[in-house]
């Protein structure tokens, strides 16, 4: 696996939890030895992924060729529908920033009209409520079943 | 073109300027029926293009089927070039948000460390410098000039 060398830049690792690996899959639907990093952020209160290419040395989401595009779609997704499917959500917002944080990450975040954010965004607004440990292992089972292509850390 | 039925969002069409339209490339290079708006957000501290599919019912990324999300990437690609050759960009913010506007549109946006909101997003702030018309002639000429696909109001 590339991630081997990889080492996830400090901010993130500092607001997230890493739940696992959105291994990369070929059109013969093998396993690559490519990956995205799986991120939760560390807030209870809206259901918040992180997705980080692991070994990609782009930027911004024009500088991925057409194959690491597709791959990050079927990921942004799979996750979407996770998110659908598991949470009550009024919209989905995706998002490539990375103003402060220059590791190429993006966001998928599932919001409500309920949420503490809505209608602004959720960026540059602090966490209140953090995930317990088991909700954090709740998450990633269900993750693990619903999600072929994950595998937790 | 199926714009003929489309309308606007009326808080898109406040706040942006149409520039024209990206009309939609088959694999054989042909233009099809299909376009997205290309909208300019009336702010000219900071270069930042809002994409419209047309006739798209879709509300979320992950309702686009495959060849809309590849349609999407396309348009993506060519915006950022364009934006990183013709000014100076330290960022490309990306993002579909849409909890304000339910109309289905992306956000490209070219972000420098001088910009008033960075490292901050954009989203939120309201626009103090307006672009003069001959501002905006002058980038549809060149968006015109550059962008084989776009085709100017």
């Amino acid at each position: 696996l590339s991630s081997e060398n990889f080492k996830l830049d400090k901010r993130l690792a500092n607001d997230c939890i890493p739940l696992g690996y959105l291994h990369w899959v070929s059109i013969k639907n093998e396993l690559s030895g490519e990956a995205s990093l799986l991120l939760l952020m560390n807030n209870a209160e809206i259901p918040w992924f992180v997705i980080v290419p692991v070994g990609v040395a782009a930027i911004d989401i024009d500088e991925l060729d057409d194959k690491q595009q597709s791959q990050l779609l079927k990921e942004v997704n799979a996750l979407s529908g996770f998110l659908k499917t598991n949470y009550s959500v009024d919209k989905i917002n995706f998002a490539s920033i990375g103003n402060i944080v220059k590791q190429m990450h993006f966001h998928l975040v599932a919001r409500t009209e309920q949420d503490s954010c809505w209608p602004g965004v959720v960026w540059g607004v602090n966490a209140k409520i953090k995930y317990t440990r088991q909700q954090v292992e709740n998450l990633t089972t269900l993750l693990n079943k619903e999600i072929s292509f994950f595998k937790p850390n």
